[in-house]
């Protein structure tokens, strides 16, 4: 496996030897250089406790993560196909940090040099377009295509990974972005793609980066979904965290858990590790209280799962009675939001604009997500029954006006 | 002012522009594509409230944080030079995130393209150059001399920034870091040596970042002392935090303050925002507490200042009664930390070997911050006071111990 070479893994010299063999030799060192005040009872009464200043998060609160996922996460589906390493999650490989975007950006830096490329879904979430942006790393789009269900383009993946190789002014790709389910596509990575995919990346030293945080929230699924956290055959980085989870954008407590060949784990993990001893991001105001969260993740997804299962069947409804019947909504596997197609005949930025001046309503384009083609509509399921039921009314309104004239 | 092209600043699209036209006429619109599940009662009990998904951070939170800079902060010494704007500190020139670490990267993105350089002290604390090199960042080091007291040496950094410019393979300086005061040296920036580098900045479309996590950490300061924040003569990034003026770096409480001309702070922060709104970095579970916690910084910034002073004193005591009398201390102007010089004679790697093995204990020899010659211990003045005694009494020995062999 390729990692950059903006991690400094410089040998440990003789002093960090030496206290490292004093470590072991069980041997407690007074630190005279150590300037974290918790440690020498300076602590605020606010935020009592010694911290614990560990790179991978706050021990109790990986440990209770583990427990979690070990049950089998938000459904104690322990036995769904590699929700699970046989003996469990173990909490050293999880990293607790403050959101899916920082796992993007930690897990860039840990395998991209400037140039180097991801790949990324298209259709997808622009977020991390801007975020490789930032890092100076290139997204390289593949596509998903439509044809009653979403598939992954793997010829096409193959293809970028063969010219990745060949032609020595294409950037390098490192990491493949999966997005389990996808947004706003609402598509599961299906088992035979999985299957291709984790033998591709293996045989081309390319990571996998599983970006699971809707993995829970199934609408339509087709059979056999799992999670690829726990992967095993090529080194994995699954995300998720309490966004999505526990409909909790504002606790902003997120993780990566890190999978696949031994030897790959260990080396990337020592450099992960280097990434977040820079950055210590979880306090420990949010992670003493990760347990405690924990226990909302059951009622807090069935309660989010009820909303959009429901809004997506009065979508139904109001698509199948409406006369004009020129607006349908693409399968939707599972997430948050669904796409709504309309007649091409229609632009997708006027329909919005007409939107917002007649119906005093917003929405995203297919634009937005890189739809290939005009004629889509991004809408999201979360809404109150009456506010989404009226959002849709105001679509299918606008568009009658612009079909009708 | 340059900025990297890391950020993206694309003009707003036609959509956008409605929306925001629709804002301005007060007209609220419906957003059928929120994804933000708090607005639309679906928050868990355990994190309540609607998540305003602010890229500055909780604006109740910065309101609480300007108020307390206004009035001076921890000295409550309004009248301080530079200090605060005529007008107060704004809340919406603050960013609030989780760590002064993640500050530094966000402004590198801010300001520089990868190969880009930044003017960093040494001696100095080592994480800046390992966070630039995580950012694709050179980080150039200017010196820090002592003759009784350390000063910067403004005509190297003139030298360095006359070479950025004429010779086309050096990397392009961006901004200058100043620590105020530096670890472990413990200098502030003097008022001459700021008007100089403020001067030499704005000429050469170099800003500063001036990391005052120290600063209200006075011991044997020189007079005329003032932060950099709010400086006005150049785009300007104050940093600061809980860490330190709380004690409390288990919090990951940080912000950044930006000041300068007008027109450079304008176009910075509409850039930092991009950057922002990609991370959304500060959990409400921690920004609610903020404004209670900044009632705290008062009485523990003295808890900290008693215990750093009071050893302090017993430092020099021991070091005038030892009857060897070949270990000082620089004189330390602020922080938390000391340097210790001993005989050039005593390796450092040495002694602090001899430490770990005869003394069980442990400290940074001076070569860890770039010192540039042999012969110096960092020491932190926190401990509790028996623990800190017992510690110089462990240096004193080991250091009789290699000179009488
Ligand atoms: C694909 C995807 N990943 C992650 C997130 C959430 O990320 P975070 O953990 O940064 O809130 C979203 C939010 O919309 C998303 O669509
Ligand atoms: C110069 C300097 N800046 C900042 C920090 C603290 O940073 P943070 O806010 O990331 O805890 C330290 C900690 O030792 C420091 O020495």
């Amino acid at each position: 496996m390729h990692f950059s070479h903006r991690v400094d893994v410089s040998r440990p010299n003789a002093i960090s030897l030496a206290e490292l063999q004093a470590r072991r030799d069980g041997v407690t060192l007074t630190k005279l250089n150590d300037s974290n005040p918790t440690r020498h009872g300076l602590a605020p009464a606010g935020v009592p406790g010694v911290y614990e200043a560990n790179p991978r998060g706050q021990s109790a609160a990986r440990r209770a993560l583990a427990e979690f996922l070990s049950s089998g996460g938000v459904d104690g589906d322990a036995d769904a196909p590699s929700a699970i390493d046989a003996d469990g999650v173990d909490p050293d490989h999880l990293y607790l940090l403050s959101s899916t975007s920082e796992a993007y950006s930690w897990l860039m830096k840990l395998l991209c040099d400037p140039g180097d490329a991801v790949l990324a879904p298209k259709p997808g979430y622009p977020l991390i377009e801007s975020i490789a942006r930032l890092e100076n790393v290139e997204a390289v789009e593949y596509s998903q295509i439509y044809d009653g269900s979403w598939m992954i383009d793997i010829a096409e993946i193959e293809g970028l990974l063969d010219e990745s190789e060949a032609d020595a002014t294409a950037p390098n790709i490192r990491a493949l972005v999966l997005i389990n389910p996808n947004n706003p596509t609402g598509s599961y990575v299906k088992p035979d793609e999985r299957r291709r995919l984790v033998e591709l990346c293996a045989r081309r030293d390319v990571a996998i980066i599983a970006d699971e945080v809707f993995y829970d929230y199934a609408l339509e699924p087709f059979d056999g979904n799992a999670r690829l956290a726990g992967e095993r055959g090529v080194l994995t980085f699954a995300l998720d965290g309490f966004s999505k989870m526990l409909a909790a954008p504002h606790a902003k407590v997120g993780w990566i858990r890190v999978s696949g060949p031994d030897a790959d784990v260990a080396e990337a993990m020592a450099r992960l590790d280097v990434i977040a001893d820079d950055f210590l991001p979880m306090s420990d105001i949010i992670a003493d209280r990760v347990p405690e969260l924990l226990g909302d993740a059951v009622s807090q997804t069935n309660r989010v799962r009820a909303r959009t299962r429901a809004n997506l069947a009065t979508l139904h409804a109001m698509l199948e009675t409406d006369d004009l019947g020129v607006v349908s909504v693409l399968r939707a596997e599972g997430g948050w939001n669904v796409l709504l197609r309309f007649p091409s005949s229609v632009d997708e930025s006027e329909l919005v604009l007409s939107l917002i001046r007649d119906q005093h309503a917003t929405a995203q384009p297919g634009f937005f997500f890189d739809m290939t083609v005009n004629g889509y509509l991004a809408v999201s399921l979360l809404p109150e029954p009456q506010v989404f039921e009226a959002g849709i009314r105001a679509v299918l309104s606008a568009v009658r006006q612009m079909v009708l004239g």
